[in-house]
């Protein structure tokens, strides 16, 4: 049982649930589908020791402005990083998988096992998430670099794909890293049965990561690398010259390496505001209703009142979410443009609600 | 030009418009119509010289839950009362209209002339309020005790009725107090040209007033008098003993000095939330905004963001009332059942929120 080192990635601002998400608290820190944040719930996911696989201290990498909820995080579920960066910017994530190489290193020596998990992600039964990382250690142990891929469940067009190509150990070689198709080229993906969704979850050796990023991004590697300090703390202005790249574009699609592992766990990227509401059981009258609410004559919305008390007459299908200082209500077909509303608060300067 | 004490009334709790009125801060307090609130529009419709009528300094009768909005109000509108007593609990307008007059004969004598105002209804123009007011007023200074009457403009259920009768000065005797009818017969009453709806604002000499109330409710008289401090203070325990009875009942229905003048104002309680929107022109999509509000593909909404910002998107003809505390959202055909939603957070002692 290879032990492995997680890093939990705080970054995405999940601005699509709005207004409880928010710059100072966003989507990984609020208690969405269980009494436990889905950063705590990542952080218990990945700990300890049993199905298969032993993890060790989680790294921890997020954004400046989130420090306090990370801290809060880690102390309300009981775990303690072995190391923690902030970044003064984002610049997506493969220079965060550079910081986890680097940190993990520092750890574990250079062939560190590191997993690079996002922490906003919805993950069900936790013992097949822990089953489908310990089948896929030995292809990464051996120089692979395993991206996780989810079966597709649906013609979902606003995922990135992956085409499976030949058997590899548990999974296979990398055919193709696919954009986000349309809707007809979604419908084919879903039948093909070769396609996987990328849900950025990775599992590699430290060095291996770091060889192929200063083959293909020496300028994120050096970046990184200067701006690291002992402490965890990240030079502002260093760190900004970083190129901004996501992992997959600048490793995966060039690599030799890449491996694809299917996932055998449920799996939710809680998205939007209606996709929470199909998370989660609704009541006789198919409402979903999270925390201070009163709803009489209502069917099928999603009702969310956090800190203030949210009442209802007689709607059907609405997603509505109020807290202490935002309200916002939409169709559930619209609740996805919330997107419209933040950009005409951030036209209107409104950055006290953003 | 006999000059009048206005006598104003802020009872009531104005539920319907719940959660924007609240039992510490009721409709008569908020700013619904312009940029005063209907109290201060109220007190300053009764002040001064002007369109053949002459008001005196005002008497303010309000529940003792809500001093500190009622000085507030004054302050802000620039006035100062003659006045105040305030209520230790809710005795309905009999018991408020004997204060009215006692009151009222400390500052002007006997025979004062008392107008009995309401402080949560909207005229306009306050020129034809102060006309109607002056057209009344040798009536009641010959002893009728003159009931204002709404023309009606559709077949209101929700409201009593006069019937007049023979002409009477500028107005006419009552030929009858009407009950708040059904469907059909408010059809008949709006048909038959001769009922007019009674909104509660009556204007009667103080020792007429008092004399019909020690022949009709000897108890209400006496407990009134007896509480009434000379600092307008309300002892508690002898108020409370007074029968809780509208004033038509107590004494209109009975009186053989009853009469009625016809308005000749524009005139709404803004009773609900739609009744409001209809009183306000809407932007170009039909929606009424008030407040801090982003309405993003929207039409025919009131929506209403106190304290917080309120956004809507893709949503129609709701009604959606944002507070620090408490949202209430419901189609505008439905906006009248808020009472349900009083009676469950009642129900559930949530009275913080009410």
């Amino acid at each position: 049982m290879t032990p492995i080192r997680p890093a939990i990635l705080c970054g995405g601002s999940g601005e699509r649930l709005w207004p409880l998400s928010r710059k100072d608290k966003p989507k990984p820190f609020h208690a969405l589908l269980s009494d436990r944040t889905l950063f705590e719930d990542t952080l218990l996911r990945c700990a300890g020791q049993g199905d298969g696989v032993a993890f060790k201290a989680p790294l921890v990498i997020a954004g400046e402005a989130i420090e306090t909820p990370v801290r809060d995080g880690l102390a309300s579920a009981g775990i303690t990083a072995a190391a923690m960066a902030f970044e003064p910017v984002g610049r997506n994530t493969a220079p965060a998988a550079a910081i986890a190489a680097l940190l993990a290193q520092q750890q574990d020596g250079p062939d560190a096992l590191v997993l690079l998990v996002p922490s906003d992600h919805h993950i069900t039964p936790v013992s097949k998430f822990r089953e489908t990382i310990a089948a896929a250690a030995p292809l990464a142990a051996g120089g692979k670099i395993v991206v996780f891929g989810i079966p597709p469940t649906r013609p979902e067009t606003g995922y990135g794909y992956i085409r499976q190509g030949e058997p590899l150990g548990e999974g296979f070689t990398v055919a193709a890293f696919e954009e986000k198709p349309d809707a007809a080229t979604a419908q084919s993906y879903l039948k093909s049965g070769d396609r996987l969704w990328n849900a950025g979850l990775f599992l590699f050796r430290a060095d291996v990561l770091l060889s192929e990023l200063a083959r293909f991004e020496p300028e994120i590697l050096s970046a990184v690398k200067e701006s690291l300090g002992a402490d965890g703390r990240v030079d502002a202005a260093i760190f900004a010259t970083s190129p901004s790249v996501p992992l997959d574009i600048a490793v995966m699609e060039r690599t030799a390496h890449a491996a694809v592992v299917p996932t055998r766990f449920n799996w939710s990227d809680v998205g939007t505001w209606p996709s929470l509401a199909e998370a989660l059981d609704g009541d006789a009258s198919g409402n979903v209703l999270a925390g201070d609410v009163v709803a009489i004559d209502c069917n099928n919305n999603y009702l969310r009142g956090e800190s203030v008390t949210l009442t209802a007459l007689g709607v059907d299908d609405l997603v509505v979410v109020a807290t202490g200082d935002s309200v916002f209500v939409a169709p559930k077909s619209r609740a996805h443009d919330v997107k419209k509303i933040i950009a005409e608060l951030k036209r209107k300067t409104r950055d006290d609600r953003l």
